[in-house]
């Protein structure tokens, strides 16, 4: 099945037909990658990769993607060095990198930036994170690796610490997750970071069933704990970050017994106690490379060669 | 034909034959661009491209000409990471690149840096801007966007705002264009930067007409208005700069009924206003692109591949 | 031979027997380079190549042989842009890039930080440099570059100047060459920066001929001559580094009638003067070639694909 978008801006484009695309190509990437072959699919296209924010996570996992391809890559990080520290606006960047390229993949710290990108390039546009706004493709990523876990994303009871206020992960995937069948949340955070209103009203509409705790305890019963560290750069107030990084540390003493798959976006901080990562439990270090085979699908499809 | 030179430098080297031969590849690069293929021409080389003063616009284009023609891309950017940062000079530099690719791209901030590189490398040299000297590639770039939409570089009348006194551009597309026939220019600028009398003797000499206003009207009724920000960097004073930055703005509006083809090397800050772009007359965005055409062909000719 | 190690830490796994071996395979890639070919040895492999720390002499170098052997290529730099600025581990992010890759190259400004990225990684891990402890590949170009400018590694008599305490070029190459026959040493530096004990130590213990000098003058004679710059970020006291800097400067007019090999790690400061680089006895330019073809072996053997 084609996208039915030009432009990946935004989790709430990835409806489950998107999903469900995206996943066979993730699969038929993943076979590829496992032969240790690299595909020949974007051999005559050039990917521009602009990464105006720190981010080496997601910026190897699309370069990575992009030589996973064999396509030919372009590649401007670091804000200092852009145009746009010039003056140039967003809208211009994109305009002038649209006509070097045949895909254009952007990180930028502004909140909107994405939708200002998409609405000028006449080339194909994923949004790689814009500030504390969207981050589409973590959300795929985040749902391809329950999906191989699990084998479903329906019938799914999944836990989220720390800061479902902030984190645009948690809000993504929860989103996401919200479209399917039999689906239950547990939000555990202090008081003062608990899920916005607006996210609570979208899942009281779909009929989703949702609890809040300030107990990390009650994440460990479920089939997913999705663990998030604080993310200092969200906080105005250093003391505020400070507060609240070491309330939540989950160790594998709590999984004793337990079954939960625990992901995490990563990086990690002190969130998961090291002796977790040698658990069965422990995934996130395979959402990493999920990440790699949904953004190779992505890119391909986009491109009309999946 | 062969180029007569090893190493670009200067746009002082850009001969009419230069400048004719290098169109003719260029326009080859374009039906396989087109064509949605990337040329194998330089795909068993590898070229260095060394970024040491920010550029993300002549960056990419660079990062897309190698690309499209399949080579191998080493990349540096950024002085802070550069073995000159330890005080190495930058003949050394190039002595070692040379060892390590089949051509050398380089950017720096200092006046006379690519003389000094081009004196010691003993594979091609591509000057991609030394300070407030040279940068002669966008020269040429003007020059084949100007052929492309007017067909010939003869009999044309162009006006330059609103820098002619420190713009590099100005200053070597006017050099360039002024070794054509019929030529005539007209400088639009504050009375303090008007251009320097080096540069209008040479249009003495070479029997072409000028004339300079501080009215930007008066470049309306040109074949060609080539608009430039004013370069905060070239300014030592940023109250001079804040002076004259809103002096000069282009708008749709006083371009009613005119057929006058607008330029600008870009980043553009807002020398034009956003509503010119939709015209017929705007051919900036172009520009990016036709500098990854001459920029396949000026390499692969250095390297006596096209 | 396959290599008797997956990772490459230390300079002290380049035993006789692997030094052998990979000399055999660079002697490949040279010819294959030669013929002005890039080799498709690892067109399906994907390699990381992780900068912390400044350093385009290295990074260029292994970027050139990753493009020389046609893998795809992943290339982060600046410790600003990395998830460690964001708090994460070493582990964790190798544990990450182990992921995305087929081979990783990092270089770390922490000395101990390849060891803790071996340890985790599951991929062939090579150590591009942590801090002042280890660079091994650089110790292997060197050796490489000898045993090619004077056919064997046996019967030398090698001068170092001038900092045999803190560079840690000059102990892996002293190391690694007192493991052959019939070794002798100059170690030529001013009283407050003679070698370290430990490293007499093992001179003594491999009946390795040693003697200490302060004079340049003495290393006129030797079959090598390894100058050094005085690395500035190794001294703490800025004054301390000013007062050395000066003391020993090679010149042409030394090396009359001489036919001493000239070698340096490079970057050149101010202790060669550049009258010697035109001199048959300078190699120094060579070693950077040499560094490029010994980094392609380690790649390619790591890979079981030499």
């Amino acid at each position: 099945m084609p996208l039915p978008f030009e432009h990946l801006t935004s989790a709430q484009q990835l409806s489950k037909e998107v999903v469900a695309s995206v996943f066979a190509v993730a699969d038929d990437m993943e076979k590829i990658w496992s032969s240790g072959k690299r595909s020949k699919l974007l051999e005559d296209k050039i990917i521009a990769l602009l990464f105006y924010e720190p981010s080496s996570r997601t910026m190897l996992s699309f370069q990575a993607a992009v030589q996973g391809l064999s396509a030919g890559m372009e590649l401007a990080h670091g804000r200092q060095n852009s145009s746009m520290a010039k003056g140039e606006s967003i809208e211009d960047t994109i305009r002038m990198v649209a006509r070097y390229s045949d895909l254009i993949v952007m990180r930028h710290p502004e909140a909107g930036s994405a939708d200002k990108a998409a609405s000028v390039s006449h080339v194909p546009f994923i949004n790689a994170g814009d500030g504390a706004n969207e981050h589409p493709t973590q959300c795929l990523l985040d749902l391809y690796t329950i999906q191989k876990e699990k084998g479903s994303l329906n019938g799914l009871h999944v836990a989220f610490a720390c800061d479902p206020l902030q984190s645009r992960t948690i809000r993504s995937l929860a989103l996401g997750l919200s479209q399917y069948d039999d689906i239950r949340f547990t939000f555990i955070s202090p008081e003062s970071l608990k899920a916005s209103k607006d996210m609570l009203d979208v899942f009281d509409d779909r009929g989703v069933a949702y609890e809040e705790t300030t107990e990390l305890s009650a994440g460990i019963d479920a089939d997913i704990l999705y663990m998030n560290r604080l993310q200092e750069e969200r906080f105005n107030d250093h003391k505020e970050f400070e507060k609240y990084r070491d309330q939540y540390v989950l160790t594998a003493d709590m999984l004793k017994g337990k079954d939960t798959l625990i992901m995490d976006p990563l990086p990690r901080i002190d969130e998961i106690a090291t002796d977790v990562d040698d658990l069965p439990n422990a995934v996130y270090f395979d959402q990493a490379r999920n990440g790699v085979l949904v953004r190779m699908a992505l890119m391909a499809m986009l491109l009309g060669k999946a």
